[in-house]
């Protein structure tokens, strides 16, 4: 049984994702590189500072990353006070961040020279789904480090083990492919019907009982975009990180990726235009520049 | 209140939407152009058999029309034994197909010269909620035309009053900008998926819970896809047809159509490929041939 649980990331997901930790119980250690004020939030709630990732494997059974990306896993993980300088042999290491499934796999090959076990274990819901623990939770590794794992999994939301190393990652970028594009057809639809001066509310209730129905439309887009001012949410530049791990992976394997291509390039433009850590909707200021209106007044 | 109701077009859509107006009460008098099959099953059903349009709006204090596009929808209500040949002055036109809002507005205005009330009332849904009388539909026109009309379009689903003449149209060509686009991205994200050795079927379940969710991906590629294996559903020279209007109307308002116009060319692919015919998900022969694989063996 898993009593102690390391968190390594205290950002927009980590936080939440460890204060849902706290509520089941667990004893939570964490440390904090980058976000001091969440890492604050966090041993207010009763979690414990340790120095550096090292300290933090050292003080638990299961440690779990959540970070931007496969370079900073890679530091929280084999770095010199890494997770791996610190955690006892047979520890679970679970990298909850979205990173390529290629990188996931190369770790999870060193966890395992490195005397750990390991899962890729990344999360859909975005932050008020983490604050809830509502998360979907897709976990690639073995079966066995899975069993262990998952009433620390189910703590955060619904875990899933969707198959080996890496697959967890795989699911994960299928589904940000899929955000990716949905994102900028609901954007594209909206600013076509703004234009024609349809009523934006009506159309939305309509539509969500149509075939375009989705949740980006019905339930994302009413929040982020028409409540909040694309503030919050999911960064559009870590969007645009996925979909660039998405297109390497894709361009490796021989999956064509024509659509997500030129998303990314309105993603890349809308985050040129100063809006990479506004929520991922902002990709509708490419939109509303060329249509020379705006959506939401 | 309305008790007769004539139906002009007797295809996929328009039998079930029969069947429907049957199954409430409504006295129906349908003709055949093309689908005589379509019309001696509504017949079966205690439909009325008339000549022409001109002779089944005689008989009518509404008349539906539901063909493939505007072409068809001026020559059913304006042709030399089309509609407003046939209507009492006061009765109502109700144009259920999917046209250009354009092409709409100015049927409204000559129907309108010829006496008639009439509404651009499109519908989402397809087949299977046709059949069940579960359609959205999305009405456009006068007040006091809806009203009157309203009773009538509830015996096909849920009907909801838009806005002026056109509207309807507009609605639905939103929609199917989503679509066409959700379902390119749904095809792209599933041959990544299929690429990577994923679990297809665990996929589907796991992403119906997250982010990605969409009805497409959800409820109508199982059935189309990978129980129907792309037969029934809605056909890919139909969504294409309806897409270059969209196009169309989006260019003469300055609306930015960036992925509508490069999924219209993938669908344009899968047409030329053989697959229009097919329901659009078929639009993943374009892809099944780049990748050299099929997603549904």
């Amino acid at each position: 049984m898993i009593e102690t649980v390391g968190l390594v990331g205290v950002g927009t997901m980590g936080e939440p994702m460890g204060e849902s930790l706290l509520r089941a119980g667990f004893r939570v250690y964490a440390c904090a590189h980058k976000n001091r004020a969440g890492l604050e939030r966090l041993l207010a709630r009763g979690a414990q500072e340790s120095g550096s990732p090292a300290d933090v494997a050292s003080a638990c059974q299961l440690t779990i990353t959540m970070v931007p990306d496969a370079p900073q896993v890679e530091e929280a993980i084999f770095g010199p006070r890494g997770i791996s300088r610190g955690a006892r042999r047979g520890s679970i290491v679970v990298d909850m961040s979205t990173i390529s499934p290629v990188a996931s796999r190369s770790f999870h090959e060193r966890a395992v020279q490195s005397g750990l076990e390991m899962l890729d274990a990344p999360v859909s819901g975005g932050p008020a789904r983490a604050a809830t623990g509502q998360l979907t939770i897709m976990a690639g590794g073995e079966q066995a480090t899975y069993e262990k794992a998952e009433p620390v999994l189910r703590a955060m939301g619904t875990p899933t083990h969707v198959g080996p190393a890496g697959m967890g990652e795989t699911f994960k970028l299928v589904n940000q492919i899929i955000i990716a594009n949905v994102m900028v057809a609901d954007v594209e639809g909206l600013v076509f019907a703004k234009k024609a001066g349809a009523d934006l509310a009506l159309l939305r209730r309509v539509l969500a009982t149509a075939t375009a129905s989705n949740y980006l439309l019905d339930t994302w887009l009413p929040k982020a975009w028409f409540e909040d001012r694309h503030h919050g949410g999911f960064a559009l530049d870590l969007l645009r990180k996925d979909l660039r791990a998405a297109l390497d992976a894709g361009r490796a394997m021989g999956a064509p990726m024509f659509s997500s291509a030129q998303s990314y390039d309105l993603y890349d433009k809308a985050s040129t235009n100063g809006r990479g850590r506004d929520d991922y909707s902002a990709v509708a200021d490419v939109y509303e520049q060329a249509a020379g209106t705006k959506v939401v007044e």
